[in-house]
């Protein structure tokens, strides 16, 4: 993709500029950089793009998501929550830095990344942002809450359960990505709403083309443990769909996604491209 | 103080209305409602009227200040951290609810401190409030890494490591609260600059006053363990200056703090009956 080298270099001169304690800034950077796919930057710039912005507007978004991506990563790595000692092929930061270190730095970029949108768009753009960004943040938590500690509402069955956890885990924060990206794009209310369900498809798909990678793919491929939702006893799509309905599921998605751009035209075919990847990738 | 209650209203609605896990939300108010001095939502209204503002005006900066307080507090009570299991008088939120739900709870109060104000005031104003905000986060979250981690710079004393430590971890938020309630307030960049002086000078007092009471007053005063800092070795100011050398320091900053809102006259009357009870308090 053209944009990734664009914000690889914007997430490493945003770190190298940061006024803080350089123990911090290494475990920030350690986390942040630590070579993601970078999916809700590219999101977001891609939007951007798509209802006709100028895409580096949408490089302070870009930004101010990959914090908060980052900043889940290591919290939800964390011995009292998932603890998992690896993450993209090495250490977790808690194992790196250790805990203290994991807990603070995860803090930091989640208060960095509301700073950044604040001090780097207009005041208009900068609050529709952050009402964006924190609504998706909370609802991320919210998903937390639900997978590792329960607190549904009564009498849902195990799908709607499976559905709750993952529209806040990881829907919520791909959809504001597409959001984001449109606002700093200054979309109208019909490409903000198209985007919004572009958004809200490739999301599940996302997280459907987890579970399934989690039960086919090696630890190899995909950079960090296999097979564990099995083992831990995890409700996932292709334990509650099957492995064969949630392939269909997958390519019903990515339909219902194309559809979505379609008025958008010529200018959303990088988001077409980018929904392909997403439906086809092996890692 | 008169907004006590009306404060204490405002964090009680805003935690009912939350559309969170059940659990999550039991979390939380545990955190918030357990009964705090509620000095930076204090702060923030006086200020707000200090400068001329209609005080119910600051009522969504005091909300997110007093999520952002809360949510240092069970992160740092946490064990990897200060591990306090005692805290207003009653168990800690870890201790209470279990690790995992402290660590997402405190990530989702910070989340909801800045949804708040994106939500709650007009675009330009919440744009600077969540900058203000945004930035003494980043601040503290910078003090608690000096205090527990290091990543000084090389070659300062202690007493400049100590003022480092507190300017980020306790004076930051308090400068913040005196500014966003005077940007609640409307205030002109002269009485911005005011408030800013005062909010200075109150939070190293708050820092010096609490290291005298961690020396000079009992658990039961305080309402958390005492004596606490001798024991881990840590710097303080009655530990670098003795006792009474650091209550001259307080008289100075208290008189400093009456000296900067002269000029806003009565209507920072409130002001200086703070800084006083805060010069003088006993837990």
């Amino acid at each position: 993709l053209a944009c990734a080298g664009t914000i690889e270099q914007y997430l490493d001169q945003f770190t190298r500029s940061l006024k803080l304690p350089p123990n911090l800034v290494e475990a920030i950077r350690y986390a942040l950089l630590g070579g993601g796919k970078r999916l809700r930057p590219v999101l977001a710039w891609n939007t951007c793009e798509a209802v006709g912005g100028p895409a580096a507007q949408s490089l302070p978004a870009a930004g101010a998501l990959e914090l908060i991506h980052a900043f889940s990563l290591v919290h939800d790595d964390l011995p009292a929550l998932d603890n998992d000692d690896m993450r993209r092929g090495r250490a977790t930061l808690h194992v790196h830095a250790g805990e203290a270190m994991a807990i603070l730095a995860g803090d930091a970029m989640m208060a960095l990344a509301f700073e950044h949108l604040a001090q780097h768009c207009p005041a208009g753009r900068s609050s529709l942002l952050v009402q964006e960004l924190s609504t998706a943040t909370t609802a991320m938590i919210a998903g937390q809450v639900f997978d590792t500690l329960g607190g549904f509402p009564e009498g849902i069955s195990a799908a709607e359960k499976l559905g709750l956890i993952h529209r806040n885990k990881t829907g919520a924060l791909i959809r504001a990505a597409c959001r984001m990206g449109a606002i700093a794009g200054d979309a109208d209310t019909q490409a903000l709403a198209d985007v919004t369900r572009y958004g809200e498809a490739i999301g599940l798909m996302f997280q459907i083309v987890d579970d399934l990678l989690d039960v086919e793919a090696t630890a190899q491929q995909t950079g960090k443990k296999t097979g564990k939702d099995a083992q831990a006893g995890k409700t996932t799509y292709p334990g509650i769909l099957g492995v064969e309905r949630s392939r269909q599921e997958v390519v019903r998605l990515q339909h219902e996604a194309l559809e979505a751009v379609r008025p958008l035209g010529m200018r959303a075919e990088p988001l077409r491209e980018l929904c392909r990847l997403m439906a086809e990738r092996d890692r």
